[in-house]
This record gives structure tokens, sequence and C-alpha cells, in this order.
């Protein structure tokens, strides 16, 4: 199930052996506890929706993500792990992300689906590289856009184009979300060895120098920039 | 599509003509309203769980209650009425019911959910009775138990049997709970009078005369503290 592809050793800068089980099942139970969490988030946010056609559409994206969660649910089960155990390093921290970066309002909710979601999405999609292709596939059918990004910056830009005085608050909120993210990303890396070895190497397998990683940080940004331009909002 | 049915004339103590389409329009709005309802209260409480198994358990009821929303929202679309025009008169009703009857713990959340969604599930299975088949067939599939009633009962029972003290705040709770509903029912009749005359009639239609109506009630009752007593609370 998990071999090497061809091209991925001249994208490391040298033979990538295969990730261990632990960091496969770290990554998974981390998406799982985040779909899950992305749930509970989402269906909150529809409380804050000013429409019962913006609340049915925010919900459907909550009823997505629990769906996504079924599924890494099932994949963890599928490999002998207890799902629970498999998500539980990540509940803590997870939550505490979303109770700091709480959404306000409908429009900050919206913002916080497209910006916070599209980021995560952005690295994950980055590490699936690394992974053997059964993981590799369930990880971009999980990720895979359900609609919800045109939902969002339609929403966001006709609220801007009504109002020009939301978009500086947005931007802000936006440029918060990033920072959040970053700090949460590297609170988890510190704290799961075998996750970040997936994409930096660890002992017994090579990863990302400093210049791939450098160069991947890049991306991210660029589409972090890209996401904020779409909604009409400043970087 | 709409006919009268053998046998329902009986019961109605007279025959019964076809209930107008308002009448089934405020049904179906009313129903689609709570179900969306349900869904966003369902998935606050998934935030009271305490592992990761029972969130997950209690997210999977939410997104039932949305399959349910949706399953009523194309029926409306279907017979040419726009879904959100045939919720908004219940949405604030509904909304000051949810606030008034918010779970301030996990088992109140389950309490809430067996006792009060079974209360109305059973109310609409008597409307259901007076309804033409198509919609009567929607209605009965979305009432459909999930399986949700043997998770809550044994989430509650258990933690009666570990600790015997929480059996009478959440009898009390569940008291509140059916005098909450029955006001709410009360309310929504006084302002729905098509929705009304589906069980009692209207000025061109029979419908339950008063000793039916007693009987409903006291079935509605009988089904109230049996559902108490599945839980292992006192009625």
């Amino acid at each position: 199930m998990i071999e090497p592809r061809p091209g991925t050793s001249t994208t490391l800068g040298s033979p990538a052996g295969p990730p261990d089980l632990a960091a496969v099942v770290d990554l998974l139970g981390l998406m799982a506890c985040a779909e899950l969490l992305a749930f509970e988030r989402l269906a909150h946010d529809a409380t804050l929706a000013p429409t019962m056609e913006d609340k049915a559409e925010v919900a459907r994206m909550a009823v997505a993500e629990f769906n996504h969660f079924t599924m890494l649910r099932d994949r963890l089960a599928d490999l002998g792990v207890e799902p629970g155990a498999a998500m539980a390093p990540f509940a803590e921290d997870l939550a505490a992300f979303h109770r700091r970066t709480a959404a306000g309002n409908w429009l900050e909710g919206l913002v916080k689906a497209f910006v916070g979601d599209g980021l995560a999405a952005h690295f994950y999609r980055e590490i699936a590289v690394h992974l053997d292709p059964a993981t590799r596939d369930l990880v971009l059918r999980v990720l895979a856009d359900t609609g919800h990004s045109q939902f969002a910056t339609d929403r966001v830009r006709a609220a801007i184009a009504a109002d020009r005085r939301v978009a500086g608050p947005l931007a802000l909120w936006g440029r918060r979300l990033v920072g959040e993210v970053m700090a949460q990303a590297q609170q988890i890396a510190v704290e799961r060895e075998g996750l970040t070895a997936l994409i930096v190497g660890g002992t017994d397998r090579p990863g990302l120098d400093l210049a791939e990683l450098g160069a991947m940080l890049e991306r991210l940004t660029a589409g972090h920039q890209e996401r904020m331009a779409a909604l009409g909002l400043e970087a």
C-alpha cells in the first residue's frame, strides 16, 4: 500500500522512504478532529445567518465537513486504529484555536471558513505528496471543494459592495486568522514529531531541506493572498 | 394527489375533505424550520459531549435532521412554494423556544432531544393521518427514528446508574420541556389558522371534535410518560 512514487525523490532532493504508520495515523487523526470541530463551528455560524436560505447553505457546509470526518474515521478504523484515540492528541489545541477565533458575526464566519479552511486545505495538499497513494487519495477527496468557496466569496463581496466600510475590519480579521493558523501549526509540529517528520524528514527518513520548506511556506502565503483577493480584501 | 383514504372518515367522525394546500404548506414549512433549528441545536449540544465518540454520535443526529430538512424543503419547492417563505412564519417562535430551553449540559441536551423531539414527532404523526398520501409518506419518512432514541436512553440511564442524584433535576427538566412544547404548539395554533384547521377542521372542512381532540392529547401525554420512563425518569 505504501510505495515510493516516481518524481517525489527529485522534489524532496533525496530518496524518500515510506512515512511510518504512526505519522499517517497522526495526520488522519488531526484531520478527523479538525473536520468534526469544523462541523461544530460551521453549525454555530449557521445561527448567525441573516436568512433561512443562508442558514441552510452554511448548514450544508457543516454536513459536508461531517461527511469528511466519517471518511477519515473509517480509514483510521480500517488501519486498526481506534479513531477517538487518534483524534485525542489534537482535540484540546484545535478547540482552543476555535475559541480564540470564534466569529463575532456572519461575515467573519464566512471569511474564517474560506481563509482559514483554505489555508489548512492547502497545507494538507502539500503534505499529501509525501503520502502513500491510498492515504493521498483519501486526503485529496476530503479536501475537494464542494462549492463552499463560491458561496463565501459571493456573500462577502456583495456585503463589501453594499457597504465599503466592512472591508477594513474583515481584512484585519483575515490577517489575524493566518497568524492563529500558523501559531497552531507550529504548536502541533512541536508536539507531534512524527507528523512533522512527514514534511521535514526524521532520523531514518529524509525530507524537505530548509530551502524547500521556505518554498512551501511561500506557496502557502501566495495561496492565502489569492483567497483574500477573491474576497475583495487586502491581505 | 390529494384523495380521501378509506377509514379516515370514521376516525374523524365525519367525512373529511382534502386539507387545502395552504395548510399543507404551513405544516411542511413548520417542520422544515423545526428540522433546520434542530440541526443547529444538536450541533451545539455536540459541543457538550464528554468524548469524541459521543460528539460524533450527536453530530450524526444533527446531520440526520439536516437531511430531513432538505426532504421537506424539496417537497415545498415541488409544490411551487418558496421554502424560505414557508418557513418564515415559524422562525421566530421556534428560535425563541430553543433559547428558552437551551440545554445547560450534556444530559439535558439528550433529554431534550429524546423527550422534546419525541413529543413533536408524535404530534406530527397524529396530524399525518389527515394528510394526502404523498405528504403523509414524506412526513412519516422524516419522522422515522434513526437510532437516536437508543443512544439517548442508553446514555441517560447510564448516567443515572452512576449517580442517582442526576435523576431529580432531569425529571424536572423533562416536565419543563413538555410545558414549553405545549405552550409553543398553542402559540402556533393561534397564529396559523390553516394549520389548526388540519386537526380541528375549518369553515369548509370538518375535523376533530372536542372529545377526539381530548383523546389525542391523552395519547400524546401517554407517549410522553413512556419516553420519560424509558429514560428512567418520573414524568
